[in-house]
């Protein structure tokens, strides 16, 4: 890994995102060296409070996060929102706009500044496929949040 | 590069918005394999529009789209924007709220559907920083927009 | 019908979506005469998805789009979304805002350029009225979005 | 003219918009008729705030309005927005997002109900193109606001 | 009172919204004297629908607005919407995006210009919290939406 | 002050802003008294960035936040964002749209909750009118913006 992408808690998370179940190791090794802290699930639904609410889950379980510190699931809250308006390109809605999607997220925790006192910061990378409720009628859609925490 | 990925049109404009010029070669091979159109590019810019010009110049330049057929510059436009909401999450807008960006880009247009009828798409990714007019004080933006062509 | 109109797709759906019953025939003979293809139909609903759903339905139909062609179902239900948003101006929801909306849709498919390689393009119009969930407590609304195909 | 049509005060402001100058006597005796205001113009520009200038002057200059009273400019100033949430569908933003509109407008001033107490009501309509400052490179666009006032 | 603060509808508004039962009086016998109108309750949900029905309820029941009047309610509904923008910065949504509100509000409805003829303008106030659906995981926020009745 | 006051982090914000200069003695010794930081300002312009700039600058020059972290930079940049989101309820745009804002804007920073580990937040209240760029054409508007920091 180069020497830039090491700071890159976005970019990280996305590859970690992508990465299938074989390739995980070598992003999941680095983060841990850098004693990052990480998750990564997977969701369907037209709903997107299911959507926003299995990536809070997945991050408590992983304990990415603190669940008893309002602090931290408000920073993980925006970064999930902010990661979802790329996936919804204009507004943050699935069913109620008849469209549904199927994504892998990715949640990064880490310190992605040189300045030790930036402290940390959260990363939320979502991609998968946005369409109709219709099998094969979506296309792919990526989206990434990045908080302090 | 697995068989799944090789129909992933937007994660592979992604990997070449990702790849620095050394890991450049091994995408655009495959794309060229498939006789998909690609180009990328770099800009940075406070000013909206300027990022829309850019993308669109080069896409032209490199030959991605047709500058002379409306149709197309309409379907790369729609793209860039959508691709636009992922690094502005919430207001296509950067100057007017006092914020900056420092992209890179990728186009690629190919067929990512099984059935030839489906024909063209195109997808642009963009993914670099986004922050306040302060060298540092930024954190890094994706975005992903994709169209029938 | 004037030349200049002739090739205004998206007023002549406004102009279909306006007609009674009685003045119907006159707008599409005309289509009828240039080969572009057209369909129209009623919707009342607090629940947005159900526009769009009949919109989609009505068009599949009414033989104006292939249903088993995701790339003319993506042009049409971007070109739907675009109409909704001139009738919500804001946000495209009802239910969720407390209002309903009573609409004719008109859909239609044809060639509005002069270039023949422009090809083949749709537009959806919606008027109607959009008020609260109480009788005469509504004011006319209209949207247009128009697409490549 | 209809009786229905006859309370359409948003139809009749699109159908005004749309008129040809032969074409706009049987329109404005008809809203003489009634006893509404009316006014029309034409717009053209990449940005925002010169289409709503345009509006607001013509409105105040054909006495469809009063310029003293913010009453009556507040009614007028909303009306227009939401007419333009139509023309842009998505974000209220030209020249930002490189693209201009070509526009005829109409204001139209009555009384659209039954009950004389509802009072008067103001709609604004826009009829034009949207598109990249490329002649040609545009395509239709329509948006209709409605307020009291 | 201060002068200025006689003709500032909003802020009054907003300090009624403010006020606990004990405080109330001084706002109100102040709103009395004026002759202005004034309704305030409470309500909380993660429907969006729901607080609106709550607050347009409450002014039809205090008596801040006509019932039977298209013409007030529209006026009413505006301001509310634009009072939750406040709260939801951004999508004027709460359950779809797993987040839920408990809201004070206040309608307050009077003569806020000098000029006679600016007539009547309403004001609703919200302010509460907003959060996640746990206890205490949530933080304050406040709208204002003003319009001419 | 009440003792649920005390921790109304946002309320207090306000009710700075509302302050005039003889009120704000209370209000600031009681802050001071909580060890709370606090800073206020004043700013019109119908450029939404020259206000962002100018509670940023209040900010930094007042010691709300250190400007040498874009850790803290950060979070009051989406606080003020949130706070016009209140301002402009629906796009976060002043010149574009014809309209211009005179506010007061105040900043807080203190700790809101009871469980010490909850940290310190982040409070922007602006308060003011918008309107047309014509004197006394403009209405009250208010927002509030909070984050972790």
């Amino acid at each position: 890994m180069k020497k830039e992408f090491d700071r890159r808690i976005g970019q990280q998370a996305i590859m970690y995102a992508f990465a299938e179940e074989e390739e995980e190791a070598s992003i999941t090794s680095e983060l841990t060296r850098k004693n990052w802290l990480y998750g990564k699930g997977k969701v369907g639904s037209m709903e997107l409070q299911k959507i926003v609410a299995a990536i809070e889950t997945s991050a408590k379980r992983q304990r990415v996060v603190n669940p008893e510190l309002y602090r931290e699931m408000h920073a993980l809250y925006h970064a999930i929102i902010e990661a979802m308006h790329g996936v919804t390109r204009g507004q943050v809605e699935l069913g109620g706009m008849l469209r549904t999607a199927g994504l892998r997220f990715a949640i990064v925790r880490g310190t992605p500044f040189e300045n030790v006192e930036e402290g940390e910061w959260i990363a939320v990378a979502v991609y998968g496929t946005i369409g109709a409720p219709v099998r094969g009628f979506e296309h792919e859609a990526i989206g990434l949040g990045i908080n302090h925490i």
